[in-house]
């Protein structure tokens, strides 16, 4: 426990006690370190492939890193520019990997090898190759890249042909969400979960998603939807790598863990809308201010999260709610403007984002409601109009509980054949952030591992993930697909 | 007080007994009753000219009013395409007057009598042509077109030669400061007390004051700023006729008040520094959220502002201020941004504008000094690092007495000459808008008519002045330059 503390107080975000009562939590309620056995697993070679798994990976999740449509940062969005030029270079390294390749109606790259076992049930591997806005260079990337260079070193040793079944690489056209405002563009369609409507969302500047679709010669329209969809029998399962995105495998000293399941979500956009008036002239009691309102709630979303026993314990009717229900509750406004935004005017409108994500449904959903219910009341008490709209909902999806024993077994002997020495079980941990694997878990089975990141930091560009780390993915993920050869 | 009570609910922001009380506190603070008498005035004829007075007049606020840079919206900001369309414009309604013009080095547009006594002080009467975002058509335009029907009036009259001084109409090229968030770039300059480092500051896209100017073939040079000031021994007194922005006169029921004061302002940037992160993965106690600190911030604003005795009367030292000083304290927070702004991020920045204003320097000192403690406080109880920036700090500025008296004389000789029946003394007001007449008082000795407006509502599209009170308005300014004429 001491060196756990002396590890969290790196993050200099915490004082000795707060560090504790933290990685006490960590341990009780984020990290649920399962009863399985690690298996010995069946080795696919003795070599390492540094120079495939590790150095060529970096080097390719570099490249990729540097293709954005912004000056300065980066940022790609569903089939932006550099979202385009993006998938010509994953197409590139997937044919290098010895994989066909396409490009499907939703953007979503794809790259299948070419076995003699062509029917069989496909195993599918992926992530996503969008961004968030300023974003690291490893998210989504280090899936789609860990994937083909395990690939690439198949071919290399001849094990393409000896796979007893399909293995496709998926690189998602959108998981992020960032232009229009909802997730899991790419996978929802091949999980045959995008409503056709989703044709119809529009960007801020009213560019709707069949749009963007055309601008780039897809059909877009209903019909070409359905032949993104993926037929579940086809498929044996789903299989992704992603940073870790949060500070829990850093903190147990581990490189990487497999996922058990992943925290629904639910995204809002609340809409406050008051009387526009004159900073000077209004007086403070006769004002119906729409920024000290959202400033209000705002302020409100996070006690709620942050202390939601407080808040659910004075509701005798709800029920109390098991701490570790409300274990990984986070609510996040990560988008706010204002109208006619001027520093002399009152704002007669503003708009914000709600992102709110708990690892228990239920919990989530109450959280939503005791927020929708302060909002109107506070809103009312203002004389402002407030309305809550709902953008995204999804539930918690729970990994597959054999893919997560082999995802661990293929883990556990990659790292024993690695040069750094690592004690102690294979970490299972829940995952806040979503995943493309949800979209997927409507489709198949899904498994998921994760890779440890430095403090937990994701969706910025100080992102980063160790060399040594990229590799033991690889070679987790070739240990994995080890199990698919005919040996 | 049964009829203000109603006049007040009519706005259908306060019950009852908050609507007493704010009547109450508009009629000891707000209002201030001068113990003036109300002379009998000269009259400068029998005429009311209204086609010139309120027909014309009404017809070039809405001409002007129909300018802008916006679509479907009125927006006019510093040398904007829009604003040298105005110029233009105006221009030719002050040639239409028989005034001589020009446009100095500022971009601010002057119209001048021609007169005999050519080297006597210049009587100057102003009022701005730029604009807010989303703004009213009265704000500004109706003192412009106002001055310039009145002095029309004394052309048609033959009475522009007669005046025994020289009339200078100006339009300020800048008074909202919305693109340079930084107030007065025009009247300040001709006042003197614009500091040549104005030339550099920038607006959101990194243009500088000085780019616009050079764009639109000004010098833009610091000498060509010291050209553009005006010697206080050439002016004899500034007037600015403008719409109140503010409830106080539709409360008495009052078409013009006259103002006895401007309260001072000051305007800050607040930026918050927080680290960004995953919204799934950053637990809530582990945040180091700008956006969730800058709506605590917010928050705290205008509870300071709102119930300032509260916050003042628990620090000894400060000892307590009288309610009085404290009456007309506004604080607005009108703009907010936040990056990298997607929906799942916890903002690395969130920066927002403050706008304090009040009668009393002293006390809007101290409410800047309490709200930047608190802002410091706040920040590192939560670990995020603020600056606080100040963009403009402007001291209340007093009307001269003899100027407000014959304001005072003028406007009540106009009113007693309409059809409608008004009875009571001219109202003395204190303004909590900043104008033009604030810079101009560092040059010379001001005075100000303000104008009834519908609701108090300014900056906004809903913005409402009735047309008899346009014609009020320069009925009141031409029996005040009559004045100045030999009879």
């Amino acid at each position: 426990m001491a060196s756990l503390s002396r590890k969290l107080s790196s993050f200099s975000l915490l004082d000795g006690s707060r560090a504790l009562t933290f990685s006490v939590s960590i341990l009780l309620a984020s990290l649920l370190i399962s009863g399985l056995e690690v298996g010995s697993g069946e080795d696919g070679g003795d070599e390492l492939f540094p120079a495939i798994l590790r150095d060529e990976a970096v080097s390719r999740i570099n490249q990729l890193g540097k293709i954005s449509d912004a000056d300065g940062y980066l940022e790609r969005t569903f089939l932006s520019p550099g979202s385009i030029r993006a998938t010509d270079l994953i197409m590139s390294w997937m044919q290098d990997a010895g994989l066909k390749t396409w490009v499907d109606q939703m953007g979503n790259l794809h790259g299948r090898t070419d076995t003699v076992n062509a029917t069989a049930e496909t195993l599918l591997i992926g992530s996503h190759l969008d961004t968030v806005v300023d974003a690291g260079k490893y998210d989504g990337s280090l899936g789609i890249i860990c994937a083909i260079s395990a690939l690439k070193v198949l071919r290399i040793k001849g094990k393409l042909e000896k796979l007893y079944r399909p293995v496709e690489v998926i690189a998602f056209s959108d998981e992020e969400g960032v232009r229009f405002q909802s997730t899991f563009l790419g996978s929802a369609a091949i999980a045959g979960i995008l409503p056709p409507t989703a044709l119809q969302i529009s960007d801020k500047s009213g560019i709707t998603v069949q749009d963007v679709l055309r601008e780039n010669s897809f059909e877009a329209t209903d019909e070409s939807l359905v032949w993104v969809k993926y037929n579940p029998k086809s498929v044996w399962g789903y299989v992704e790598v992603h940073i870790e995105q949060g500070p829990v495998l850093e903190t147990l000293g581990y490189p990487l863990g497999v996922v058990k399941g992943i925290a629904g979500q639910t995204r809002l956009k609340v809409e406050v809308s008051g009387a526009q008036g004159h900073a000077g002239t209004v007086p403070m009691l006769m004002r119906q201010d729409s920024m000290a309102a959202a400033a209000e709630l705002i302020v409100t979303l996070e006690t709620l999260c942050k202390y939601p026993d407080k808040l659910f314990a004075y509701d005798e009717q709800c029920g109390f709610f098991e701490k570790e229900s409300l274990a990984g509750l986070v609510c996040t406004v990560g988008e706010i403007s204002c109208w006619p935004s001027a520093s002399n005017v009152i704002p007669g409108q503003v708009n914000f984002t709600v992102d709110i994500r708990a690892i228990d449904d239920e919990a989530r959903k109450s959280v939503v409601s005791e927020f929708s219910n302060q909002v109107y009341r506070k809103c009312e008490q203002r004389m402002v109009n407030c309305t809550i709209k709902h953008k995204h909902d999804a539930e918690a999806a729970h990994c597959d509980s054999e893919l997560t024993l082999q995802l661990k077994h293929a883990t556990s002997s990659a790292l024993r054949k690695m040069p750094s020495d690592i004690h102690g079980d294979v970490p299972i941990l829940m995952s806040g952030a979503g995943h493309d694997a949800m979209a997927m878990s409507h489709l198949t089975k899904v498994g998921m591992l994760f890779v440890r990141c430095r403090g937990g930091i994701s969706h910025s560009p100080e992102e980063s993930v160790l060399d040594d780390d990229v590799w033991a993915a690889g070679l987790a993920l070739l240990q994995f697909l080890d199990q698919h050869v005919n040996q």
